[in-house]
C-alpha cells in the first residue's frame, strides 16, 4: 500500500494528492486574506494553511476537491500541521477520484454488513431479532456510511459500522465470560444504540449537526424508531421497552446525556463496551506514529491526556 | 368548610375522619410488630404510628380504607406526627367515602379542562394547535385525575392539571412582557410537557412509577406520542420537531433529567415557569401553617431549606 | 429610524458614524502595530481591527470620538466583525454628538422614573417604602444612567433602570397570580437589588469595576446602605432584615455569589424573577439578527448555547 | 483538678455533678415517653437517654438545671454514651454553680482581653487601630462570653475569644517569617473576621442562631458595623475598605460562604490561619481521649475522617 | 447441594445452621439490650435482632460461632432480615465446621491459582513475567484466601483470586479483539493489581483495613514491593516503572483514588477490565434472587440503583 | 546590586545582558519563521517575540546562550513582554556566565543545609532523625539544586532547598503555638515531602518532567525510598509507616494528587504549611512590581486572581 498523510512524521517532506475536506478564508494579521485547509487521504487528515491567497486561489482550492501538495510536516503547539510548498488542483490526467481520499473505515462494507447480519441471524428471541433486522433494513445504505460522530472516534466513512462490529465481538466475548447476561438483547443494544446517528449526521464529506439531530438527538430519534418498528411488526412486549431503555441509557448518566441511568444489566455492559472501543480506537490512533520512548499528542476526549508509548513496543511501521 | 388535618398544629388534640392512604408493618425494638400509617384528608397528610398491633388490626387498618382516630399532634424530628390516642374502623353507618378524603387539587376538573381548552382554542398556528389538541384528548380522563408527581410538589389527585393551569396563566403575562416569545409554542410546551406522566405514575390513592416509568420516563414517552400524533394527522413540519424539542429540554440541564438542553427561546423560558410555578407551590404549603416570624419544615427538594414568614405577615388561619 | 450597525448582516457593506468605545492597540506577527476597536452607535456594537497605523492615527482614532466610517461586515469564528476600507475622524462640520451613538435603553429615563416611582407609590407598608424610596432618591441620577452590568446583558446606558422596571412588571404579574407573595417587599427588592451597581460600577462610556466593586461587590454596598438609610429614617423594625436579606440572596446559591440563600419566599422569586428577565434579554439579543432557520451566536453567559430560530418565526426587519 | 466527663473511656463507670444543657421528649417505639438529655461539665459533654420517664421527670430534668448522676459509658455508633443507672436533681445542699458546669475556654476573659488590646495597642496604623478598637469596646462583653461556633470548634463559653488568641498568635509569627504581610491588618483582621458572631449567635447556656444570624449572618452584620464605625470616628480613607474585604473574604470561595473571594494578601492569610486553628482545635479534641495505636471519633466537619494517634505518641492524662 | 440462606426469599420459613460473622450490642428504644447478628453459610449472607437477651446470651452468640436458627424472612427498608424465633448453641454433636458457612468463591483454590500460573507461564517478556512470578509467589497463600474488599464486590473467602481470574480471562479475550494491546503487560496488571490487599485487609473471618492498609492502602504498598522485587531479581529497566505505572492509576482518576491517571494504554483498559468484573459480580447477586418483571434492592456501590430482571429472563432457581 | 528584569515596568526602555532559557520556532501568519523566547537574569523572566529571522538567527539565538538586548517592555494582554529592539550574542569579551542568569533562591545553598541539618539535629527520635537524614544525605546535592516545581511557585535554582527552609520556620512556630504536634514528625515530614521532585523532575535550565515524574510521580518515588532507607538502616517500626502517611496525603485530597488524605494530625498541618508558603511565594511575585493602588497580573494556581495593593502599602523599589 501507498504511504499516507498519516505515514509522515514531523520534518518529513511530502509530495501527495490529497483531498480538501474543508476550507476556511481568514485575514491576516497583515491584512491579506489566507485559507486554512483541512486535507486528507484514506490513512487521515492534516491541517495546512495557505497565505496571501488571490481570488483565484478562492475559487479553486475548495472542499471536496482532490489537489496535488509538495510541503513540509511541521509542529505548530503540539500538533501536526503541513507548510504547504507547492499545491496545483488536479484533472482529469491525474486519474484520481474522491473516494480513495476519504478516511475509511478498515473493514468493507459488504463484510461489515455480513457480520452484524451474522449476529441478528444467531439470534433466540423472535421479538427482539425482528425489531433489530427491521431497522437495520431500514437505514441499510446510511449505516454503511455513516461515521460513529464528527470528531473524537471513529468520525470516518463507516465509522458507525465499524465500530458497531467491534462492539459486537466484544459482546460476544463477554458474555461468553458472563453467562448470566442476555446476549440477543446485548447484540440488538449494539446494532441500535447509535443508529440513530444516521439522522443525526449528514454530509457526504464532513460530517454535521442536522436539525433534528441538534434538537432531538440520536437517542431519542431511534426511541422513537424503535416505537413505530414495533407498531409496524405488531409486536407489543416488554422486549419493545428494554430495547428502548438500552438505547436510553447508553451513555451512562444524565450529564454524559443519558434521559435513564442504566437499570438493566445489559444496558450498564452496553455502556462499558462502548467506552471500551471509542478509547481504544482514541489510543490506538494517537500512539500510531509514536515512536517507542515517546507521548503522543494530547487526546482531548480522554480528558486532554498524553500517553506513552513504552521502550519495549513496537515502533510504528515506516520509522 | 370543616377544619381538615392540616389546620391543626403541634399540641392539638383532633377527632376526625382519616382515610389510610398506606399502610406498612414493622418489627419495633421490643420484638412487637406494629403499624406506620400515613393518613389524609383533603387537607393534607400526617404519618402515625400504631404500636402492638393485633393481627386482626393488622387487616383492618389497611390502604384505601377510612377510619375515626383521636389523638394528638406531637413534633418528631421537626414534622408533625399524629400520636393515636383511638382509632376505629369506619361502617356505612359513618357515611364516609374515599373521594372526600384524598388530598386533591383546588379547582374543579371541569373547570380545568374548560381553561385548558380555551388556551388551546385561542391558538394561532393550526399545526400547534391540532397535536396539543389530540394529544390533550388522547389522555383527557387521566389528565385530570393524574398527580404531577409521586411526591415534592402537585403529588396529589388533578395536581397534573393544577400545574398545567397555574403554568399557563404565568405563560400568558410572561409572552404579554416579551413580545418576542410565541405563545402558542410555549402553551403547547405547558400542556404538554408532563403529560407523559399519565404513563410514568398509576396508582388511584398513592402515585407509583410504572414499568415504563422508571425505564423510559415520561419525557422519552410524550417524544413518541408527539411523533405518532404527528404522523397520524398528517403533520409533518418544523412544529413537530420544535414541540419535541421543548419537552425533551424542559428539566433545563442534562444532570437535571434534560436528555437535551434548551436551544428554543421557549424552551428555555417553559423550563423556568415549570420551576416557578413547582417552587412557589412547595414554599406556599410549607409556609402554609407557619405562624409569623417562624421557620417551616425543610423543603427537601429546595436544597432541604427551611422559610422564614415575617412578623409583619398574615398568620394562617385558624391560629 | 436610521438603520444602525445592529440591523446589518454578514456580507453587508457599510457607512455609518460610529463611536470608539474602546480602542487597543496590538502587534501583529509581522512586527507591525495595529488597533483593536470597539464602535457602537445605539443599535449595538462591533469589532474591527485597523491594521498598519502610523503614530497619528494611534492618537486620531482614540476611545470616545466619533468616526465615519466604510467597510464590510465579515465573519470571524462565529461572531461579526467589521472589515473597514475607509475610516475618517469627525470634525463640527459632521454635526455628530456623541450621546447619539451609545447604546441606550429603549426607555426614556423620565419615562423609566415615573414607572418606578409610580410602583413605590403603591406600596402599602410605609416602612418598605420610605427605605425604598429614600435610596433610589439618594442614587436617582446614577440609577437612570448606571449600566445594569459591564457586559452579558442590559450593559448599556440606562441598562439598570431598564432592567428593573421590566422585572417590576414581572413581580406585579407574578404577585397576581401567587396572592401569598408580599407584593411591596418583592418590588423593593427589585428595585434595591442591583442599586449598589451604580457604586460597583463606573466610566461614562464603557463600564469598569471600581475598586468598592471589586473588593466589596454590589450586594454587601446597598446591604450597608439599607442599614443606614434605616437609621437615618428611625425605622427599626423587621422589615430592614427583610430587606437587606433579599438583597443579600438574589443570586441564589454560595458559588453564584451570594452571601446567604434565600429563606424568605420572596427572595426566591426575586432571584427567579432576575434570571428570567436577563436570560430573556440575551436571548433576544442573540436572535434579533438571525433569519428563520438559523442558529444564533453562542451566547456565553448562557453555557455557550446557540440558539435557533424556528422557520415559523418572523425575519428580522430589514432581511 | 478533679477528673471531668472527658476524662471518661467507654466501659467506665462515673459518679458526677453535671449540667443538663439540652432536653428532648421523645416517644420511644413502645410507645412510652423519653428525654434524649445533653450533659456536660466543664471538661466537655456526653449524652444520655432517660427511658419510661414520668410527668414529673419531665418536669424536674429540664434545660439549665444541674444533676447527680450514676451510670456507664458506653458505645454506641462509635460515639460515647452514658447509661444512666440513678439520677437525681440537685437542692441548695449540693453546693454546686451553673457556671462550674459549662464547658470554658481554658484562659481567663480578663487574660484573654488584655492580650487581644496589646495586638491592638502595638499597631501602626491610626486608623486601623482606632477602627478594631472601637468595634472591640462596643462588644466587649459579648465578645469575651460568646462561642466561636454552635458546634464543631470552639462552640463553647468564651470560645470566640480564644480563638481570637490563638489566632493572633499564629498572625505575628507568621507576620515575622514573610515580612511582606502587613501585620496591623492581619491583627485586625483577625480580631474583627467573626465578630459578627455575637449577634449571630444568641443564648447563654446552647447557642443558636438568632434572626439576623440566619437572615444575613455574621459577616454582613459586621461589614456594615465596621462602615458605622468609621463613619462615627470620621475615617474614610482605603482602610476602611480593606477591612471590609478581609472580613467578606475570610471563609475564601463563594460555596464556603464568603461573598467575595481574597484579593489581599492579608485576606488569603487570614482565611489561611483561621482554618489551622479551627483544625487542630477539631484534632485535638478528637484524640484528646484516644490511647496510643488507635482511631479516634469521626470528626464531621473534616470530611468525617477519623485521626490515628501513634503508638509512640504520648497516652492521654489517666489511662 | 443443599439450600442456603440466600436461595430463601421474604415470607419464607427457614431452619438452618449459620455462622455467626459479627454479634453486636446495643440498647434497644425500651432500654434493654439486644444483639445485631450477621449471620452467613456458603451462599451469603444475613442480618438478624436478638432482642432482650441475658448476659448469658451476650456470652453465648459471638463471632465466628455457628449456631442452629429456627425463623422467618420479612423485607426491613427493602433488605432481607431474619426474624429468629429459635436459636441455640452447636456443640460437636452437630458435626458443623466453620469452613463449610463462610461465603466464598465458585472456584477451587488450587484451581484459581493453576489458570493464574498459566497465563504467568505463557508470558513472552521475561522481566514481567519474573517480577510477576516473584510476588505471586511471595503472597501466594494470602492471594488464595483474601477477598477483594471488605464489602460491595468479592468480598467472601478467595474473593481476591476469583477476581483477578476473572479478569484475567476478560483480558485474554480483549488482548485479542485489540491486537495493539500488550497481553503480558495487561495480564500482569490483573495479577499486581490488587495484590497489596493481602496486606491491606486482615482477619479470618470478617476483613478489616490494617493500620498499613489505612494509612498507606494496598496501591501504595505494591508499587513499593515491585521496587523491592525488581532489585532482588536485579531486573533495571522500563518495565519495572510502566508495571508500577500500572498499579498506581488502575482506579482510573485521583478523585476514585488513583495517584496517577493512566498514560499507558494497557493501565486505561486494566481501569476498564477491574471496572467490568467489579460490575457483573455486583449486578449478578443483586439479581440472583429477583424473579422475572421485578427490581433488585438497591446497589450501593452502582450510585444506589435497583435493577430490573425482564420478564424474557429466566427465574432464579428454586422459586 | 544593579537593576534586573524585573524590575523595570511596562514602557521602560531596557538594555541588558539575558539568559534564553527556551527558544521556540513558529510560523508567522505572513508565512515567515519567529523566535518566541523565554529570558531570564537572576530577578526574573520575560518573554520576547523575534520576528523575521534568517536560519542564522535560528542557530545563534539558542536555548542556554546569554544575549545583549535593547528593547521595551510593553504589556500583552495584561502579561509583560519585552519588544526587541537590537539583540546580539555575546563572547568571551562580554565576560558574562550562565549561573549569573538563572533565577535563584535568594539564600545561598550552604546556607540551607546548614538550617535544615540544624533541624535534624535537634530531633529528639533516632527513627524519624535517621531516616530524615539518610534521605537527605542521598540526594544532598540535587536537593540543593532542584527547583520546587516547573512553574507557579519555587520554580528556580535551589527553589526546592528555600521552599523546604521556609516550611522548616513555619513548622517551628506551629510546633511551638501547638504543643500536641510532635515536632520531629513534621520536620521530617516537610524536609521530605518534596523529596521525590529531585527525580520527577530535570534539567539544568528548565525543569522538566522525567519518565519516572510522569508515570509515578514525586510522591510514590519518596515513599519506596522511604521504605527502601528503613530496611537499609534496620529500623522497622511505626515511625516509618507514619512518614510514609506524611508523603502520601500531603495534597491534602484525592482530586488534588494526594493517594491518601492526612489521617494524622501532622500530616493535615503539613499540607497546610504548604499551602501556605506556595501561596505566600506566589503572591509576593504577584505583588512585586505592583504600585500601591494598583492590581498584579493573574495568577493562575490561585483560581486567576489579580491581587489588589492597598495604598497605604509600600511601593517597590526603584518605582
Amino acid at each position: 500500500m501507498k504511504k499516507g498523510i498519516n505515514q509522515y512524521q514531523i520534518g518529513d517532506n511530502i509530495e501527495l494528492y490529497l483531498l480538501i475536506k474543508n476550507a476556511k478564508k481568514g485575514t491576516a494579521s497583515n491584512g491579506k486574506p489566507f485559507l486554512t485547509l483541512h486535507m486528507s487521504d484514506q490513512t487521515g487528515e492534516i491541517e495546512a494553511k495557505l497565505w496571501s491567497i488571490s481570488p483565484d486561489d478562492e475559487n479553486t482550492f475548495v472542499s471536496s476537491s482532490i489537489v496535488h501538495v509538495q510541503g513540509e510536516i511541521q509542529d505548530f503547539r503540539g500538533m501536526r500541521q503541513l507548510k504547504i510548498k507547492a499545491i496545483r488542483p488536479t484533472t482529469s490526467m491525474d486519474q484520481v477520484k474522491l473516494a480513495d481520499y476519504l478516511p475509511t473505515a478498515p473493514l468493507d462494507p459488504s463484510e461489515m454488513l455480513e457480520r452484524v447480519t451474522q449476529y441478528i441471524f444467531e439470534m433466540e428471541n423472535a421479538k427482539i431479532q425482528r425489531i433489530t433486522r427491521h431497522l437495520l433494513k431500514k437505514h441499510q445504505q446510511a449505516f454503511l456510511e455513516s461515521p460513529a460522530a464528527t470528531k473524537n472516534h471513529h468520525e470516518y466513512v463507516s465509522g458507525l459500522a465499524y465500530h458497531v462490529v467491534s462492539m459486537l465481538e466484544l459482546a460476544k466475548s463477554i458474555t461468553t465470560l458472563y453467562p448470566s447476561l442476555d446476549k440477543d438483547l446485548l447484540y440488538a443494544g449494539v446494532i441500535l444504540h447509535d443508529l440513530g446517528k444516521v439522522r443525526e449526521l449528514a454530509g457526504p464529506i464532513v460530517a454535521k449537526y442536522t436539525l433534528e439531530g441538534n434538537l432531538l438527538g440520536h437517542i431519542s430519534i431511534i426511541v422513537t424508531e424503535i416505537q413505530e418498528a414495533a407498531k409496524e411488526l405488531e409486536i407489543d412486549s416488554e422486549e419493545v421497552l428494554i430495547l428502548q431503555h438500552l438505547v436510553l441509557s447508553h451513555h451512562g448518566k444524565g450529564e454524559w446525556g443519558s434521559p435513564k441511568v442504566p437499570v438493566v444489566r445489559e444496558a450498564e455492559i452496553l455502556h462499558m463496551i462502548d467506552n471500551i472501543d471509542a478509547k481504544m480506537n482514541m489510543m490506538d490512533r494517537a500512539l500510531e506514529r509514536v515512536p517507542p520512548g515517546e507521548f503522543s499528542e494530547r487526546v482531548f476526549a480522554m480528558d486532554n491526556r498524553s500517553f506513552y508509548k513504552p521502550t519495549f513496543h513496537e515502533p510504528p511501521i515506516d520509522i
